[in-house]
């Protein structure tokens, strides 16, 4: 479309602004601002709002580093939790996985990203020496590197066990293998090559 | 994910909000709230600003009813154009598109929709009697029938000219047949016997 009519100012910039998020180019962001002006205003102002509100506000947790409103977030002071267990993942998103496997009942600490050379983003922009500083407070004793088993996070991971063993902390990562309910006939080589490695006595 | 970690109301609201977007399920709108809150959050700011501004500083246009901050938008103001023939298309996206085609200088009537019985879309929703008193000013001559080649676009402009036509307005619509630089070979079927039917001498 290179020559456009004359267009409204605040529909221009809405336009303009709906391609901050992630995934939206030019064309889904007329769509999508279309859409909100022509058949949800309400929603267009709730999203304003929420934006608004999360924006400011929430703030990192001082403990786990995941999103809170207060100090120190609602799982950090759940009193029912392990204290000597800290599961590291890079995202929120992880973290809700995890939980929803209801095989882990220790704290998180959330990386809110993961060691990427290539995008220029190394262990000083991820603040790991908050993470060392939680996780040598004396309570923890195991650390598990639940990052994913991407080049990244599998690089995060190295980094991050070597720094967490010079400290005299237990340091463990996601067991690999064949997933649950999975045929081997339509598992990937390299899955069943680490599981052959790691295979265990039953 | 269907035990989730407990979440601040911020973060929460802000996921619901996103998915009044098109297109945008609960996956996708908790990606894009955790991508905004750590990556972007001046651009969350900025869309917050763009929503606000738009739903509160744009109307539908007293001539088109496309969007603008005035009564009358700058394309229906324009001296420049011809005012005796209106195109009726239906999204300022189709609008934008035959602009962009350097085709045409008349002026526009922008439906916001198409009729569609089955998801109960009917003439009154789409305010027909705008467009009718719109067209029936006395100086436009010529109304060119610009809706989509879908079912309902189909349904639309046959529906509209039956009632423009009634007023005695010439009614056009686009032509159908190949697309530009196409080869025969790779055109369906129904697009050739339509460029077949309407064959024109040369």
């Amino acid at each position: 479309m290179d020559e456009l009519l004359p267009e409204p100012e605040p529909l221009r910039a809405l336009i303009e602004a709906l391609r901050h998020l992630p995934g939206v180019g030019a064309r889904s962001a007329r769509r999508m601002a279309y859409h909100l002006l022509q058949h949800d205003p309400a929603g267009a102002d709730l999203l304003s709002r929420a934006l608004a509100g999360a924006v400011h506000g929430l703030r990192h947790c001082a403990r786990c580093n995941g999103f809170t409103e207060d100090e120190v977030c609602a799982t950090c002071r759940n009193p029912k939790r392990d204290e000597a267990v800290l599961c590291v993942v890079e995202t929120p998103a992880d973290q809700n996985m995890i939980e929803s496997s209801h095989g882990y009942r220790g704290l998180y600490y959330v990386l809110m990203g993961r060691l990427a050379p290539l995008e220029g983003v190394g262990p000083g922009d991820l603040q790991f020496d908050r993470l060392l500083a939680r996780a040598c407070d004396g309570v923890v004793r195991e650390v598990i590197l639940a990052t994913n088993f991407t080049a990244e996070g599998e690089t995060t991971a190295h980094y991050l066990s070597e720094l967490l063993r010079a400290r005299g902390l237990a340091v463990t990562r996601l067991a690999r293998g064949v997933p649950a309910g999975s045929e081997l006939e339509y598992v990937d080589a390299g899955t069943i090559a680490w599981a052959l490695m790691e295979r265990r006595s039953t």
